[in-house]
């Protein structure tokens, strides 16, 4: 039988007032919010006042509080939040994808150390079942890969940019005044965003825990009129894409912005949509796509995860418990196109097979394979852009003797 | 704890074969294939032959034997294997549509008498796992509309026809070599076999259990080269499109062929590709695409119910215990382009709306507003084709005091 659930509320953003609205129009949910922690005083509010505390502990040592969804922003008071909800025997529903990411493999420790489950759909891909996907239906199939659009805002940006020929600064505030972008944009723009979702997925995907800085990003703000010279010259769209992909018993991982044919399943996901593919041994590639930012549709996925607890349901993490778990690595190389302003920040010697380019006339473009820590290497630095190219997997790194395992 | 499973299998056709092999090649389920029931004698097998039996007995009578797996062709015989089965105890997987669909509420109503889950997530658009989608995560979302593409073999063919220009024939004759087509061709070019899908998903969208019969169905082995100059002149494709959708309390549903923009989600589903879009009040448009063809998809899904019934998973129908349960109905019309060859064989007074057309030259075009009534006395015609227009969603047919809700 279905429990009823009582809820306390910490933040009150876009997300939370999302679920506010969803809660309340959807008829049949036994669950009920009763108290909602606010940060600031004195602001207006639509609902009544009565409902809203200053004090973290009215939720906390609340008993009758069976569930905490923690909708704030900053990943460490949430992380906070977390720890004491499980510590105070209440389950948790979070769309926190930094504090997920972060510290997903102590949040997996203390779920069991606890007893109480803490759920995240919201987290990746906002309306998209993604990690309910993974854990329920793809169970036993073995999963080779796993990639997409994870970034709602970056992928509006990208679309007015490539298919409306705006600016990039244009596009950008455009997106923040729509409400797609996060508080802080470079964390969009310079793709940590979808490199905390992907992080997440891996672990329900391959059942490895990685940090996040382990796994290498490429944002999209260096894009130039070279690249997009380059893109409108070779009929291709760009993409930001989050990829991680199992070969032998080592998982690899990137989020770069990606060079996408015109007939590619990517390149029909436009705006602030998001897109997750998975590929699976047995049931081969499917697609996934939906809205990734705004209120209701991460409101309506955090909804999900609240009903899923009035039926004590769980993840398992069940890859984590295979034998033979795999490992990740960085050890890989990828065919990338690196436009730059100033002709001695690099040369030939930074690729592993240099294929050509062009120098000139404003315009520098060079292609070949690099190292995965290479990107990294650039992105560190100014004045560098790497687009991965057109059907780039990425190819590991082998040694001599061994035969070499190519994705695409 | 999950526990172990001992399998009874009925049919080892290309389902059932992939499902051998899928099950082999997966660790970690506790599932074991005890017996296999064929109906045809002295036929050489991929597999060791004493675990073949020709009595479904030795299924159904085996105490060991906890579910029992259908994946017969014949509806008939494979209702009566899923009644027995269910009264002897054991749970049942199954992939046939056609016996799900018309006899979905009694299935519903022996797996409440006799306490053991049917699941059937093989049945509808092979390796997307749509109904668990529906069932689990869609639960409090109130769903507004579900569609898509739900043929492999169908698609195939119109991806053949009209991208590279094979005549229907030459397609159907590719469809069937590849193994998409079904036992019998003309339950997917009369789009029956889509039907019986959208019946299924119906029920699980809406909690409405309606008859096939009561769906109106059009197939695409009518299409002429009319058709494809039309489709031509106005650069759009052809997709045999499922669709139902909730208005007030109304269900409405059709499997029609329908011209589509290249812009359209479904536009770029090609090949043995299936797609399903689901539309909700908060998470928007959902698509979902996936193989729907093919032993491996199938028997991917067909692993996943397994795998589901090791934690005792069923399905709860909980849409069927809203209040103010919805009514189907095909009061409603919809915008079509006619083709025909007879100058006799329709007048503008078959319209509710008649937008224009041409006859002459061996071209005959009409198009306009018709109820849904009507398409089907076209399909019990002959020499009438009908493609849904560009964008077409049925509009109900509300009498004149009321206020006219439109879809699209």
């Amino acid at each position: 039988m279905r429990k009823n659930l009582k809820l306390g509320l910490f933040g009150f953003g876009v997300v939370g007032q999302g679920l506010y609205h969803v809660l309340h129009e959807t008829k049949g949910l036994k669950a009920e919010i009763k108290k909602i922690c606010v940060k600031t005083k004195n602001k207006s509010r639509p609902i009544k006042e009565n409902i809203f505390t200053f004090d973290k502990n009215d939720i906390l040592s609340d008993p009758e509080i069976d569930v905490v969804v923690e909708l704030i922003d900053d990943p460490t008071a949430a992380f906070e939040i977390v720890k004491a909800s499980l510590k105070s025997g209440k389950a948790v529903v979070t769309a926190n994808k930094r504090m997920l990411a972060e510290n997903l493999e102590e949040i997996y420790n203390l779920q069991k150390k606890y007893g109480k489950p803490v759920l995240y759909e919201g987290s990746v891909c906002g309306s998209i079942p993604i990690i309910r996907n993974l854990e329920e239906y793809y169970d036993n199939d073995l999963i080779k890969s796993v990639e997409g659009i994870f970034n709602g805002s970056t992928n509006y940006i990208l679309t007015k940019v490539i298919e409306e020929r705006k600016s990039y600064s244009e596009a950008l505030k455009q997106a923040q005044e729509l409400g797609f972008a996060e508080s802080d944009p470079s964390l969009d723009v310079k793709a940590f965003d979808p490199k905390f979702k992907l992080t997440i997925l891996i672990a329900h995907a391959f059942g490895v825990f990685v940090k996040p800085e382990n796994v290498i990003n490429f944002g999209i703000d260096r894009i130039s009129s070279v690249d997009l010279k380059y893109a409108k010259d070779h009929g291709l769209g760009i993409k930001l894409v989050a990829r991680a992909f199992k070969s032998g018993d080592k998982i690899y991982g990137l989020v770069a912005p990606q060079f996408i044919e015109a007939t590619h399943a990517l390149s029909s996901v436009r705006n602030e949509f998001n897109a997750v593919t998975v590929e699976g041994a047995f049931a081969e590639k499917q697609l996934f796509v939906g809205k990734g930012a705004g209120g209701y549709p991460t409101g309506s996925a955090v909804l999900s995860d609240i009903s899923a607890l009035t039926y004590d349901y769980q993840y398992e993490y069940k890859k984590l418990h295979q034998e033979n778990r795999a490992e990740f690595t960085n050890d890989a190389t990828v065919e990338v196109v690196v436009s730059f302003s100033g002709a001695d920040q690099m040369t030939i010697a930074d690729f592993e097979n240099f294929k050509g380019g062009f120098q000139g006339n404003g315009q520098q473009n060079l292609q070949g394979s690099v190292k995965l820590e290479k990107i990294r290497e650039w992105s560190q630095r100014e004045g560098i852009n790497v687009i991965l190219a057109e059907g780039a997997g990425l190819i590991p790194v082998i040694s001599a003797d061994k035969k070499l395992t190519v994705y695409a």
